[in-house]
């Protein structure tokens, strides 16, 4: 009458299959294998810190599954794949982890070796894909690493469900082409490449990052205390909207929406930074400490108690935003004579989408360093796709003493109105 | 950062799509389509007391999905399938909602409409299966009507995932097998039809059934008010498992273990009998109340507050139970000259599999009405697969005058040791 | 080992206690008695529409426990209190549930029924505090109908515990008061009374609200639905904070914070509204239907699915709300030539606390129908303790077509930084 | 709208008051403090491991509350109170934490320097009660450390709620009695003391106990990974109810229900016993794990996967209890004739309340070493206040080698099936 978990039912966890080392964040596999005494299984031609190498073909039995380690290199030399069968019904894979080889609707990126490894990196995941992958059956359930919104590929759709039939076919990233044309689609492919990688990379190599289980619970902080960490130089960040950050904040805030910390928060703060955070009333303090230990952040102090309110009822400075709307941004355009320039801080790839005629294009991420390049005598307007990643510009911008109006609904409105009108 | 629910993500329910007028329980089509305004669709062919009917190839929006309606008769007439596309992707479909036709190993029954027709239906099964199913492709996701342990297939396997590619090729009542192979062996299944099939079949066609959103909590009962519904004629169901019921119960009590409910209490309980309730500790009560009415008890009075400890520490007469170990079992009968009977109360189909020389065949469900048959002069052993409905059998039998020891361990432990030995 | 609720052991709820016709929210008693089949129970002296009157003394048991109903009238002429005995341990009460007569720091508001009657009810509550309910015992344990923060009394602390003999000595409301000083007292608050009042009293006097157990679920409402319902009249309130709503809202819009709504939506909403929300991210739904369910909002037609974002993201145009904080206000009230008038919007008991010199004093709940006193020449500056009723103000204002300033920090860091400087 | 938790609203925890060397759990002060860093406070005379000492009269403050430490010892030397304020309304105290000194219903034992100290305790504890807790005044809301059922006190009522008014006049320990009679009071109770207390009063003097953050989930075992640990001689205890125990168990098990385990399982196995569970399903598994720690297990190995069912269904031997009933029993010893004894193994002061006649009384925790006082030509019924410590009993007599029938439902049924008859 009831559906038991897996512990009620008395399972164990015995293997954790690592498809490669991930660097997009601190994988849980040490951790996990340190609650649970479980082993750690590896792609092979690293030189791991931890757990076992699985060798190509390797095979064991969990129970009355019997799962098969593939090598599918491509994404990385030493990525893996494991095809799983459930032995009551055939010896044949009923699903496979593709790890970062093919994704729904996508395959894994190839670049993250450099651009001179690129073409050999795209020949062999098609290979990987082709001659390891698809021949296990149309039939197969894909059970792939990231789902829509990852950095490891830039076109996954978010649907969880798909097959190796289905991709075969209608896998945007594959259909129609040969190995050739695979190869050219992959060398075109523009994608950023997040600082905090580095990190992941060594610790994820090593299993030397914190273990997740080990994360302290984020601190309160006073207003006092607060003061002192953000005078030490800790990096203040305000995980508020946008909208609410352009109705006040504290000057010199960092403005990265909570579900932008993972995408985001690494371009903007170092790896090393000491962090101290202003919440939004209601945020899941143990998600925000993991998330930001997930992608490296082992030195975040807490958070403002009562958040920005306890700022402003202490009769502090408010600092306020700019925002501009669809109608007004077109409006001062159109005139022409304004002294008005629009930052376009989307990816590389969302540009070859559409912009705005005339619009600056400085990814968001490389705002920091290429600062100069922004003229101090016009007025800036930060524009993404909605608005997120506009108040962060915003925000990093005013950091570096200049001032962007946030352009609320960004590209996709005017895309919508453009469209209407 | 965080994954919302359709509710959080602002979903409406639209559509609900009954696959048939299923039999086996309440269906919650009518419910759910009160509580969201959503409109019901039905397969043609039945006078459907609500909602509307979708023909074959009837297709229609759901946000970017594409929903395509399939008549695929053979469980019953009216039996539908629907196929959902995510036009993102592709018009072709993703999944396909298969209903009762085609399951993770196995297909649906079909001898709901009694001997003469299962050879029709199973014809029809396979056309649906192979000439509207199949061609889908492969590589569609198969989301079955049911999983492992419903009576609605015999060897339905409790694995939820499998796609038509991989049934097509492994699925145990279809591969190998042509139209004629694949009837002859439906012709030979043996099934057990629960009596409370007709009132659900009657219910789920009107949508009369009580709503589930309207299920009373279950009213605790002072002994005082239980000792009343009992003198009333209401049925005595004592939920805890068999070894606790043997070590003490109330006289005249039926035996049928919690997970058992859906599955074994409606052919030991009338559908219009009033029911009182002995309740382990820690029984979810909700879980309870909403288990009964899905099998259409409608009557259910309430369970003795404190569960059977009240009944004992009042002092009350505590009637116990019988029960066998395989050793003592298998020497007895090894003697010979023992007065023991082993009545094997499985299915006919598990009968199949083996069972104990010289036992008494009668299904647990076919007790009551078989009851003459038993001998009144001779120990009976109550056997199943592992003691579960032994112990259901035993109070059977207990509540006709006759004694039965329940078998711990059942068919599964004698066939163990009998490997071992 | 574990510890069981009520439910779980076995418990029902037989009595409803009310202690008045609550004016302040729709009463749970008629719903709460239809789910579980207990009696009401009232005071004397009103036509109620369901339940039944216990009179002075009445005495009745529960389990172990001895209820006696006291009639201890003041706030209204039918308030009841209820003293709670363990026969187990004596027969003198362990509690009391005192209504809205004594709260912890407080006592219950005598001015509903108008200024002609707040004598004659101040000198009854008095009688029934010292004559009814000090005689109980100090040891007493106070269980009162309000926390902190209700409009039901001024000055009610936000601790949960207290007795009747910590209240005897420490209440403020009470001590070193004989009963002339105590009516004087409360001849001389200034309390407000929303207007909602009217439509609770005649709703909790009848039973005639809807059931809770009936609110329907909020629904989502795609943009064009949204469209049309604020075409046909319907009032849109923002429930984001002020800071979000400042920095970008749909024109026209009410902003109340959610943890306001009780309080003061009713202020700005007719009763038979029909309400449209935009509501903050992660905003409970079910907590948002029940709570304005519960202030008499039964026309909900929906929320904007996405929220603002989904507004701003079609191209929509955004109005700014402006805020302003401490130090720009402080210096440019000194300045003394500025256009510039603050509009406190708290509550009259808020003024007596301190204000500053030369605020025009409209309470917000006032704002409305007192719109012509503001000066239309001059620049409005909004203020309340904090921000979050300034904010309302403000949205208030938009409406009519003038133009306020929120001041972030409110009299709270006014004060604060008067104290500092 | 919502309440917030201690921990939403930016609280920290900065002390953690111990009110004594606790003796009957695992103290969490040490695990606290280092997941908090808070600081531990003790009461003088003992040679803490760690924290720090409070002398009496100590204040200070946290936020808005005033904190002061008593000496109030008596149920042992160190054994403090902390009596608390809430400055906003009062200096004086609101509540007080009352430790072992004084319980709703009872007072702290005296008993566990040994007989020759309880006199002076006892004489300690009155003055502790009436010098230093009365004084602070018949409102101040009582908080003991202790609930219902405590092995620390004898008659501890099961209500959370009281003063030190109520308990002042009605408390059963002190209400009538001046210093000798109360000496006399406590002098004369009889009061086990289980062997586990020696084990934690050493781990809580000095924080050297396994910190329950650090408790390993309870593993689960194959048959034969728990057949290994068995024959290495761990202890099997089986945590079904006992009519589950007496349908069907291992041989060897010892039988204690899972609310008994703080109170009875230290009695039966000894502090460093390897552990071996067979539990009932839905068991809490890490509740059970927490609770074997916090009674000192700390060599818990794990727990049969499937509970005793994978034992039969593998066809294992199954022993089975006898159970009997009131009817029974009691017909039985009226004809008198009968070979039968009643062991009753209820604690001594509820053998003060009544027993039946020619019953041989040993406590259940003193089973085992007084075992040879049992007759082995008579037939033995165990009986207790209900049937749980029945089963266990029995099943240490089964243990070693003898044969008890468990009375369900004990001395409750026999008194009240002599108070009807």
């Amino acid at each position: 009458m009831s559906t038991s978990t897996p512990r009620e039912a008395g399972a164990r966890i015995k293997w954790v299959l690592e498809t490669h080392r991930n660097e997009d964040f601190v994988a849980g596999a040490a951790g996990l294998a340190e609650l649970s005494g479980a082993t750690v299984l590896h792609g092979p031609g690293l030189k791991w810190g931890y757990g076992k190498i699985a060798e190509d073909g390797h095979e064991f039995g969990v129970g009355k599954l019997k799962v098969r380690a593939l090598t599918t290199p491509g994404h990385t030399d030493e990525s893996m794949s494991y095809a799983v069968a459930d032995t009551r019904a055939a010896s044949d894979a009923v699903l496979v982890f593709s790890g970062d080889a093919l994704f729904v609707g996508d395959v894994g990126r190839t670049d993250l070796y450099g651009p001179e490894e690129t073409e050999r990196l795209a020949r062999t995941l098609y290979r990987s894909i082709h001659d390891k992958l698809f021949p296990l059956g149309d039939g197969v359930t894909l059970c792939a690493s990231h789902g829509g919104g990852s950095v490891c590929g830039g076109k996954i759709l978010d649907r969880d469900l798909s097959t190796l039939g289905f991709e075969r076919v209608h896998n945007k990233a594959l259909h129609g082409r040969d190995c050739e044309a695979f190869v050219a689609k992959k060398k075109a492919e523009k994608m950023v490449r997040p600082p905090y990688f580095r990190r992941m990379e060594v610790w994820n190599l090593k299993g030397s990052a914190p273990l997740l289980q080990r994360v302290a619970p984020l601190s309160p902080l006073s207003l006092a205390e607060f003061d002192e960490h953000v005078k030490a130089g800790a990096v203040l960040v305000d995980a508020r909207m946008p909208h609410a950050f352009a109705g006040g904040h504290i000057a010199g805030a960092l403005n990265v929406w909570l579900e932008g910390f993972s995408a985001y928060l690494p371009w903007a703060a170092a790896a090393d930074a000491k962090i101290v955070l202003v919440l939004p009333e209601g945020a899941d303090l143990d998600l925000v400490a993991r998330t930001l230990l997930r992608i490296g952040y082992d030195d975040v102090v807490g958070y403002l108690r009562g958040g920005f309110e306890t700022w402003q009822d202490q009769g502090r400075p408010v600092a306020r935003g700019g925002t501009i709307d669809t109608d007004e941004l077109r409006r001062r355009l159109k005139a022409g004579k304004e002294n008005l320039v629009v930052v376009d801080v989307r990816k590389p790839d969302e540009w070859d989408e559409g912009s705005i005629d005339g619009s600056l294009k400085i990814f968001v991420g490389d705002l920091e360093e290429r600062i100069k390049e922004l003229p101090r005598d016009r007025e800036l307007v930060a524009m993404c796709s909605v608005g997120h990643r506009g108040g962060l510009a915003a925000s990093i911008l005013e950091r570096h003493g200049l001032r962007a109006t946030n352009y609320l609904g960004g590209y996709t409105a005017w895309k919508k109105t453009a469209d209407n009108g």
